[in-house]
């Protein structure tokens, strides 16, 4: 059985939590399996390397960025083999080149290319426990790259297809996927099985346990995803596809985002084009949207909103400035949040939804917008009732059962 | 005119200093000059990942060990281009691998074998300021592998080598090369010129200023050699070939050696292989013997004398030990130092050690061991005579004028 496991920052964070690491693996391995060991950067690396360059200027070239950034984890893979060696164990350390990571050249957020496996399968047959720098790669013309934020999740899962691997273990401080957020509901409960298109649904609403493009392709290349924790032993959540058996369970999650600012442009000429230059405005100062709103409208007018993150406010009002000809009046609001909920069972049960809007009703919270998709409801509410709305989604799809 | 520039640790051990490196960078780019600049770690940086890995074991794996070394190196290239970037030129960070270094797997202390200058004569003609991470290459398998300590002199040096540079200048915390320790002796003068000659047996001496491999490659290619200081603007010292002009100089420098003990086995068997069986017994417990000495001996018996470095005494100690048969009776001398006077200009001159030894009598200093080579003076005397002599020798010899 070969294994591909991957440890986050905080698990190998210290030189005791490296030692850690090298005892679970050392388990794994005493009960027979093959390992592939993808580790990121020891936690506080990455973001001290960037201050270091942000000394010299806020916009530093991203080729030498890549050099600076993947040193990180080459000490972290270099130092876990060293650990694993002291212990009399067999352990090669290798970097994003020598596992045979290519990628494309965009440098700071490279999509890997292709994986050539020689090397590591090489090591695996000589019994060796291969410990992988996350996180890189090199382009076809031998530059360094990464692969951006989270990136050393999608490493191993590409590691995990390339070598077919029977699963790819993702190892963090969190045990596994949740119904919601525990710190806000106590209540909530560890999901055993989830499918990657919730997953997909649940990390891009704001759930940080799993890096979103890894997700997508585990789901692509049909790679077995286990969310664990490295400081203790419980069972964790497989991420895995669709089955049956998921299809009964209506809701998976609840989560709430607070990061949301909404924007709604009231009276706007209806006319084509409009909505699409806004948006590639938008786009082009790189402001990321998330919801967008528009009614069908009457007399040639309509309304249109959207929401964007909250430090980019300021900067979509500016830039909506320069379209005051196109719309009538425009609001804005700061205080506002996303909760929704995420749920495979909501493709072949209607009335998810309408429970959403009555459970939302019964506690008095308007709903300012509503955007769905095949298995999510999102709702932008006032941020104050936030976790209120959370607690009660929760209650009333009976998560905590 | 392309210049090769190396600077060490302490001159890029902030982010203040790699600033200050990048202005100078600049300066020299204003002259006109095509520059490639080969850089250390941060100083402390490599201490601090090695005591990383002695954490895990004291033997850590030495393929792992350079994997973990070489990223300090990757860390200060990036950043200084990053730095020049900033300010306005084009400058690009490459990698040992990268900047064409082979090098053989003899991992922590591989030796260069070949440079493939392609990408750094293209990015030159690119009108690119080309950093590269010193220390540092790969193998033919595509290892990892680091040059030792002070490697980063040697990469500049080959680098200047394989580019057909006008001339490698190597910056430190020291402006130059001195005629004794100026700690010692206050009167000490910087040279302006020394031979590959007179540097190597200076700094095998214990001369700490450039790393003696790179003196010797610096010979071997015909690298016009600058010893300069990245904090000041004084000319430095040229380190080149011999010419006549040196000769004219008796003696160029006086250096001091305090990590001396000294051996001496009495009435040894004459035998031949007597000695070849002590120092390979001593080579193969990797004991580094310095100077040997073996009088013609009366009646079958000789006396065989060598010094090795103090934290080896014990051990060479315990070895003679097991050859007691050979000789009648060894003692020992923890308590020596090593004064030497190091000048081309003995090869035509006689003299020179007879004022040397005239002078040690004039001060009541003993002297227990002598060795000379063609260009070099060596004495073994008590450790407490060790700076007295050293200021005896360089006034002797006019060092101070």
């Amino acid at each position: 059985m070969l294994i591909v496991q991957k440890y986050g920052g905080t698990s190998v964070g210290s030189l005791e939590r490296i030692e850690n690491v090298a005892n679970r693996v050392i388990k794994a391995r005493s009960e027979g399996k093959d390992l592939v060991v993808v580790v990121s950067a020891m936690s506080g690396e990455t973001n001290k390397l960037i201050e270091y360059a942000h000394h010299f200027t806020t916009m530093p070239s991203k080729r030498e960025m890549d050099i600076l950034l993947s040193s990180g984890e080459r000490v972290t893979a270099s130092l876990l083999a060293i650990a694993l060696q002291a212990k009399g164990y067999d352990a090669i350390a290798l970097t994003g080149r020598q596992a045979g990571i290519v990628t494309d050249s965009i440098y700071t957020y490279a999509r890997i290319e292709s994986i050539d496996n020689t090397k590591m399968r090489q090591e695996i047959r000589n019994g060796k426990i291969v410990i992988v720098a996350g996180f890189q790669g090199i382009d076809a013309l031998g530059n360094v790259t990464t692969l951006g934020r989270g990136g050393s999740d999608l490493s191993a899962v590409a590691i995990a297809g390339a070598l077919e691997a029977d699963a790819c273990e993702i190892y963090s401080d969190v045990d596994g996927i949740y119904t919601t957020d525990p710190r806000i509901e106590p209540h909530a409960k560890k999901l055993d099985t989830i499918s990657y298109d919730e997953m997909l649904e649940l990390s891009s609403l704001g759930a940080k346990v799993l890096q979103n493009r890894s997700v997508e392709l585990a789901k692509k290349l049909g790679v077995k995803l286990y969310a664990k924790s490295s400081f203790s032993d419980n069972e964790g959540t497989l991420i895995t596809q669709e089955s049956e058996n998921m299809e009964a369970v209506l809701v998976s999650g609840v989560v709430l985002d607070k990061n949301q600012s909404r924007v709604t442009l009231r009276g706007v000429q209806d006319r084509p084009g409009i909505a699409a230059e806004i948006f590639t405005a938008l786009a082009e100062r790189q402001i990321v949207v998330d919801m967008i709103i528009q009614n069908v409208g009457t007399d040639g007018l309509t309304n249109l909103g959207f929401t964007v993150t909250q430090s980019d406010l300021e900067e979509a009002k500016q830039l909506m400035e320069s379209f005051k000809d196109e719309f009538g009046a425009m609001d804005f609001d700061n205080e506002v949040c996303k909760v929704s909920v995420v749920g495979v069972g909501m493709k072949s049960h209607s009335g998810v939804a309408a429970t959403a809007f009555t459970q939302m009703a019964k506690n008095g919270i308007n709903i300012q917008m509503i955007s769905t998709s095949e298995i999510k409801v999102s709702m932008i509410i006032d941020a104050k009732y936030g976790e209120l709305a959370l607690r009660e989604l929760h209650k009333v799809y009976e998560l905590d059962k």
